[in-house]
């Protein structure tokens, strides 16, 4: 592979996207490009202290900054975008968590709607250690801190829409968008499929880290430097997003009830075996039955989101996306260490 | 701990247990015994072949056979039983799965009605190698041949319910039962909550291994040779399902849709934390959204079970079920290898 | 049709059910029995003023008293009961109405975990004038009176359920129970399909009047004095409660989540205009999506209920159940007003 | 009020909008506008016999066309525009039903996907009669033929959403859309939220009539002459669609799981009852708990929809949205019979 372009993209406050589809591309790049992007938290950088309550600081919609979108040339629906996560690194020292009125999973929320006055709303501040490479937990009513490893990733990566639509960057739907899997991470491939011309990408919703489910709604949330490369696959189509890591392919759903969600993943998967890998749908759902791990992305926001996963080690003989993680991977590693810079 | 008691049971046809509750107890047992147990798979044995179709060769209510039910001397409403899986090992070199009409996750089901014909009914048999702790997935459509790892668990264990009720063995609920978790496994400790004086303990369904979700419904399923030890935590209650691990503190929860399942099984873990580690319940609901671990355990059974694993070293100071899980780890390793035996 | 024999039931405090399923039979009646019955409200009695909280006056799990089981000779499994509602007439000039804490639609409930706390507890008593035939409602917090019509009902009629089973008289299923449908009124045929030997018919969870989807979770409950009359069909199969008025052919579904409650009564009216009145099924689905009333039952219970209804004059020519609703209606009209008794 | 303009609006093909939200608007109206309005069938009139398959002859995403959107002049987020139905007529003798592959309640779908292959698609057209208001169904595999009442409605009535979406419009949400409710009749008025300067309402979706819950995804199809009067209320939020009609104040709400649409119509008409009617909330509850009356609406869209009506005859003394559509329905009967016209 040749030498890759580099776009840089540093967004200025004013300058994000805060939808999928409906705003305008920050950039036209060809397949191959290597994106180095700056996103913002998804409060738009607003909770800075324990004081800083979403309800008074953050101005409804304009939640979850997308850095984007951008228009890949030649990308046609029925084609399928690439796109590798080569680095993903927090660009603070702190991050923030909060609960939110009316919103997460153990509290009644606009559409679990019920007669319960609202959770308090709380904030938590978390000290990232970039050099260890931890996260330092502060319980707001003890004394207790807790330190657990970083593990950065992207609550939001996705395209324009189908059918003529134009989504809140919260909502995770077939177009990707507000997925919140922690699978998320450097490394890792994901692969869209294209709705409109020029896919029109964009990504944001940082994690320092993230448990599965996102319970309370609101992960460990911060800016990031984020490195990606930008892949086209003509004629590939991808009902719904998928990824791959050097150990697993995965496959994703999101929809309401979760049960929806599960079942739009794990087909996902038997079909991904039947397609590529050679075995009857039958044969696949025996297969996936037995090894798959399932687990929760998101149970917070609009659509829920599920993963199914399967070991690359255990799969027949065949080969997904046209071997194009693995192609990418190594272009990554040509790189150098982009993540690091 | 002195040396415990062993209770070898194998039970003959005629023998098992079909529901929790309703059945009379196959022994009194004292807190501390240890049960050296025969469990049968989950088609009653009858499955021994690719044309043992389950809708002709099994009869209906009489599956998922337990062995069991056990009258834990001293149990009463309100304290809690602790089933340690010393060792779970599969007593046949061969396993048997299946599809099954109407039921699992990617079909329509009696719930779940449609207009659509059952799917196939399609039977696979599983290699077993004890030796190399090996399960052989033979394509049934192609000539793939799979090795999976050996992962044996236990889908059923339970105690009597409550409100006077009688559940199908093949139901998952506060009171345990089919909850079809991978988690369920060798070296864990299940606490049960007892509803009915002497608790009456049952266990059954063992799998060679199993897919997070249980996706077509029917996991690798075995006849095993199961030792547990059972001790009694008398004033201590548990409103639903909890397990211990060396590694992880794991609640579950059983419902429909799954949504109610994950907010059970996360609110047991919030309350967990509140109760036995100090938390307050806003702090403990920020940690488990970024820390927990969200592996579904079945999407097919009447209720669909979630569990929420939060690992050890990330806990603040505390004992959770006064630490019988690590007395119980001892008194395992003091009878030698018995899963061996 | 012969002079029927009747039977009076009315059970002392100590002589109710509590489940459906594994309580013993208090009678055995003959096809074509009349049972004269009263039946306690669902908190056996125990709520007579607004002081009167359920979770202090009540004990669990000794709610929804059921008056029976009867034993019906004859009944096996695969046969149908046909249970006429000849009169259902309020036994006392009050009834009452509660919150309770943690249950109810507009609530955080045991299974819509959250981290709420329960809503107040608070109690409505509600004034019947028999004669009049309505209900006054008494606001709580303000002057406001309003009079509703009374429209009496029975929440809860079924039989012993399947697969070993024994359910709280609380929980709706294939087995009828507690649907809470406003449709279950003087005049309707609700037909049972038999699980076990003698069918164990009980009814209790008398309504006043009753919204559809009994939103709290708690109606105008009341005791009342109710006339049936229970016949036999042999070798016809219901899968799930069906009802018959002079107006409609209703068919339920009882389950979580509530679309699948709508699927399979809306599959049941589906497959009984296929099999009684000779649609295909798909033009039994066309007619179905246009002509069918869906009105809500409950929202609130273990299982939730859908009813779906179709009026008669719209149904092609054929004849449900051998005719029996017809022939019930002029029974019970040969014996006088016996509800005005 | 002084006479109301009138606007006449019947669209070439091409000149029609298929979303909520980003569309121009075709007109700029002042609040108080007649708008005597065409709408084409959700098939854009494309399904005339049974031969047209709408997999072959419809060209997704361009379904459910919508006459409109109009810009209402002073219409701003935080008020609320009111949507009387004077009439509401077939424009063809003939109107459409059909099943479509993956969609409709008794189906696998996109979203409850599973293993099943689509049922058939199968189209049947229904002969209506304009005189004699009534709707034949003829069955495809038999001579079966069912004389149904027409009851015209139309399942698309809604405003730009909210959070700078675009939606498609066949889905239904809070800012109204595809509800596919049959109460949105004649003499009925539609209160929809602003959310956008000028609101941008449209309409189309026609149904000749239609059951509760719309169990196969499509009603009896059908181009209509609709006359509305569209009033504006200045700082009246409604954040859910609501309706009146002579008889009942009809709250709505959409969502999946279908118990979310339920919850959100039922909180709808309790904080109504709370804000219009001086009830407390737990008064409220109490009151819908035993009036209201909860027909499905659909149980196919993306999202599904419920109705809460309640009796006015059963409100305590108070005014629904200024009394407004009392107000309009003087208008209404002022204008002659435009809906005859």
């Amino acid at each position: 592979m040749s030498d890759p372009r580099i776009l840089t993209v540093r967004p200025e406050p004013g300058e994000f996207a805060w939808t999928f589809g409906g705003a305008p591309p920050v950039a036209r790049i060809a397949p191959g490009t290597v994106l180095d992007l700056y996103t913002e938290d998804c409060f738009a950088g607003r909770v800075r202290s324990e004081q800083d309550l979403v309800s008074r600081v953050c101005e409804f919609p304009f939640l979850n900054p997308q850095t984007g979108p951008f228009h890949v040339e030649g990308a046609e629906p029925g084609d399928t975008l690439a796109v590798h996560f080569v680095s993903v690194e927090p660009a603070r020292d702190r991050a923030a968590s909060t609960t939110v009125p009316l919103f997460g999973a153990l509290t009644s929320t606009h559409a679990t709607a019920s007669l319960h006055e609202p959770l308090p709303e709380v904030v938590w501040m978390w000290q990232l250690d970039r050099a260890r490479r931890t996260c330092l937990f502060s319980a707001r009513d003890s004394d207790t801190e807790i330190e657990l490893p970083m593990d950065p990733m992207h609550g939001t990566v996705g395209v324009a829409p189908a059918n003529l639509e134009v989504r809140s960057a919260l909502v995770p739907d077939a177009h990707g968008g507000n997925m919140d899997t922690p699978e998320m991470r450097a490394g890792v491939t994901c692969f869209l499929g294209v709705n409109v011309e020029g896919a029109l990408l964009s990504l944001g919703d940082g994690h320092a880290r993230q448990g599965e489910g996102e319970t309370c709604g609101v992960a460990v949330e911060c800016a990031m430097n984020t490195v990606v490369i930008v892949e086209l696959l003509k004629g590939v189509a991808t009902p719904w997003p998928r990824l791959e890591s050097d150990t697993h392919i995965i496959s994703t759903g999101s929809a309401r009830p979760l049960e929806d969600a599960f079942r739009i993943a794990q087909l996902g998967l038997v079909d991904w075996l039947h397609r590529d890998f050679g075995l009857s749908r039958l044969d696949a759902y025996q297969l996936v039955t037995q090894a798959s791990e399932s687990p929760l992305a998101n149970v917070c926001d609009a659509n829920y989101t599920c993963v199914a996963k399967l070991r690359r080690e255990w799969l027949p003989p065949g080969s997904a996306h046209r071997g194009v993680h693995g192609q990418l991977r190594e272009t990554a590693g040509a790189l150098g260490s982009p993540g690091k810079r």
